[in-house]
């Protein structure tokens, strides 16, 4: 879909404020530029018009008269994204659900939760816990980031090592199509099989397929019992290898989070001091219901890093020790920015045995380009966030190409270029590395059956 | 597609004969008669022809040669299905993948196996237990359903209540497409987000858009500890209500597996002694890695259940025990049948609050038309399967009265009319009670972008 002329962006934008009012429309130069942008590195392209619908049918609406006037629309939610998601690189509408933010049930019968896409992952987590209920996935961004944004980038987290990604957790949606017919896909139970898991195409689908106007999650009872280790380790490859050797030994903790030296170093005495020498480190989590089983198992994963070469087990020993460790790995990504003037960020996913090998060869791949890599990441399932530091953008092809010889060797190893980012605009380039031809035709068939005009997120994923 | 004419038949066998070799067809009438029927209750109808490639280039070999010859193509696994999803409705080619039956690889480092899909489901999890590894789903058919068949139908089990089912578990496939074309869909790692998911929409497909040929499962460490109880009532309400509030509590057991006065009477003595005046039982069966946590939790549902009006508690005290128990709760359909000349299923689930009412409405459903329910299931997941047995063939247009009845319940209380069983042939005409008009159209379009002639297992699912 081209960029829409100044006509088209006129009389949609007067068409909108007629059915939504003009307080449902944002078009000052810092909000265009602010919803222009994500989390990812690649910079802002403005929208033409942000639109905040508070309803379904405004949402369907929104999607009919921009089609109308063939003007693109791009979804958001709080723009948390790491691939370019949300950004509008065709300009046109960027529609967000943050008005849509309603957490509508809990059901401690029926272990759902309805809630609307605006509503903030951390606050459904907080309110599913004050009922002795869980809700699992837990991307870094948990605390702003929304449950709509989850859904269409089927985001991950620490825990999937034991509890899967969000995809797990969508039993069923209403959903708005790109010409504005408003669907219920799914359901309301955990089981069901009545014709296509058209839910198990729509999580992921990128904002490519429709928006989700409400959504029925799945809730666990909320385990019992929690407890937290740091393991230390002199090296990331020793660490590593540590972690193949506890998920093969048939323990499964709910996270297994590797830091090397330099994301270590770039969180150290903020809020947690690590141990003196530490050259890398994993955090790992147990849960359960029986505080000595809980307490079993973590200390048959530490005996089993210490045969590996853990100089040194950590036990958070409260709440408060607990939180300063993790809030210690979820500022790793912004704290690594703070020692060069550019970050470029992987999300590569690589089968469990073969993380010691990856980390190897991204560090190869970095020193022979003469660029300094980071790694950390969600190593018990095998995706890794391997972060390059630069100091000049000049850089920038050198890093382009180290990135693209790690995607490749991912794909060597068995493994994927996203685990939980998604392709976006951020690896559209890449995806053709993954995916043979005919995979790639198939997804774009499917996309007209959705989007034939392809005015919905356009300019994403799929490779031109 | 319309049913083949003779010709068309005769020249498509002559070219499967040049390509695969004439022991790769069968076309004896017993033959073309055993793989017209499943294990629904729909009758048979005859295959024209029965083909048995050895390899995925053999599959695809069939696949275009009875696209040029305009024959139909049904898959099939082990023909264990309950929704005639494996008949050849239109006639034409019957295509088994009963050949392709190598269990490729087991890793225990990385946690995954790669199958064929002619292996058979029990088989593979006896192979990863040997190897301290896990694979969760278990339909009641294991000891001879297939994994390609699972994966067609989205295959449950007792153990999805804690482990979700079959989809779950699949991690990527290589899928034949129906004009031939082979390609690679999903991944190897737990973890991955690059493009749509392919797996998603082909899993439950219901052969349909394609064939599985090689299928790549996610495993899990064996759990080393699994404890297993009777619960015994004397109401099937009562235990339908103690269900409920063991889950509510926050127990999550593998299984809760009801079953009511019929059922607890068809199977009792039959290897196993039920305790006298049993009026309906709950099997518990609780797994983990310590024996004291296990042991806990099952002592709490204990309880639970007794507050629930629980009479007696029986606990398996070795592995002998629990056979025994888990040999009753499988043959329940099979024994079903001993009670009355003819018994049709349902396969329907509500949100677990709901358990109690839902089968209250069935049991009054049938007392209205005046036909004997019984009623067993998956309670802990809301799946119930209610039998309504009767004696003459004359009272079929009654039954399906009934059936129609606990559908549209099923749906009211938030239901689905399909758990596991898939819609097939047997639930067509009560899709749409189900799903809008606009969802069923969507569906018709998907499948276009697979099979746009319709040849692949054609009458099925959707209604026409």
């Amino acid at each position: 879909m081209n960029r829409p002329t100044k006509q088209q962006l006129d009389s949609c934008r007067a068409a909108l404020v007629e059915a939504l009012g003009s307080d449902a429309l944002k078009s000052d130069p810092d909000a265009l530029s602010d919803y222009g942008r994500d989390e990812s590195d690649l910079g802002t392209t403005p929208a033409d018009l942000v639109v905040l619908p508070r309803t379904t049918a405004e949402v369907s609406r929104v999607l009919k008269i921009a089609r109308e006037h063939r003007v693109p629309v791009t979804p958001c939610g709080a723009r948390s994204g790491k691939s370019g998601g949300s950004m509008p690189v065709h300009g046109g509408i960027v529609l967000t659900l943050e008005r849509m933010n309603a957490i509508k049930e809990i059901s401690t019968e029926d272990l759902v939760a309805v809630v609307e896409p605006g509503v903030v992952t951390g606050d459904l987590m907080k309110a599913v816990e004050a009922k002795g209920l869980f809700y699992p996935p837990d991307p870094n961004s948990w605390g702003w980031c929304t449950l709509g944004g989850n859904i269409a980038e089927n985001a991950g987290g620490p825990r999937a090592l034991k509890y899967g990604v969000t995809r797990e957790y969508v039993l069923g949606m209403e959903w708005v199509m790109p010409d504005g017919e408003v669907l219920r896909v799914g359901r309301r139970t955990i089981k069901g099989v009545a014709g296509y898991d058209l839910v198990g195409l729509l999580v992921g689908s990128e904002g490519t397929l429709g928006i989700a106007t409400e959504i029925t999650l799945q809730l666990l009872p909320l385990p019992r019992e929690v407890q937290t280790a740091l393991l230390v380790f002199s090296d990331v490859r020793q660490a590593a290898r540590a972690v193949s050797a506890i998920l093969a030994a048939g323990v499964l903790p709910r996270t297994l989070e590797l830091m090397d030296d330099l994301a270590v170093k770039a969180v150290d005495g903020k809020g947690f001091n690590f141990p003196p020498e530490t050259g890398a480190c994993v955090l790992a989590e147990v849960d359960g219901n029986v505080p000595e089983a809980v307490f079993g198992e973590l200390a048959r994963l530490g005996e089993i890093a210490e045969q590996h070469g853990a100089k040194e087990t950590w036990l958070a020993q409260d709440e408060g020790q607990r939180e300063k460790l993790w809030a210690a790995r979820r500022t790793v990504s912004i704290a690594l920015r703070g020692l060069a003037k550019h970050k470029l960020s992987e999300d590569l996913v690589v089968p469990r045995s073969r993380i010691p090998e990856m980390i190897d060869r991204c560090k190869a791949i970095g020193q022979a380009l003469g660029l300094t890599v980071a790694t950390y990441g969600h190593a018990g399932d095998g995706n890794l966030h391997a972060n390059i530091l630069f100091e000049s953008a000049d850089e920038r092809p050198k890093v382009d190409e180290a990135l693209r010889q790690m995607a490749v060797v991912a794909i060597e190893l068995g493994g994927t270029i996203t685990g939980e980012h998604g392709i976006g605009v951020a690896k559209k380039d890449l995806l053709p590395l993954e995916q043979a031809p005919a995979v790639l035709a198939l997804q774009r068939k499917l996309k007209q059956v959705f989007d034939p005009e392809g005015f919905m997120n356009p300019g994403k994923f799929l490779p031109d």
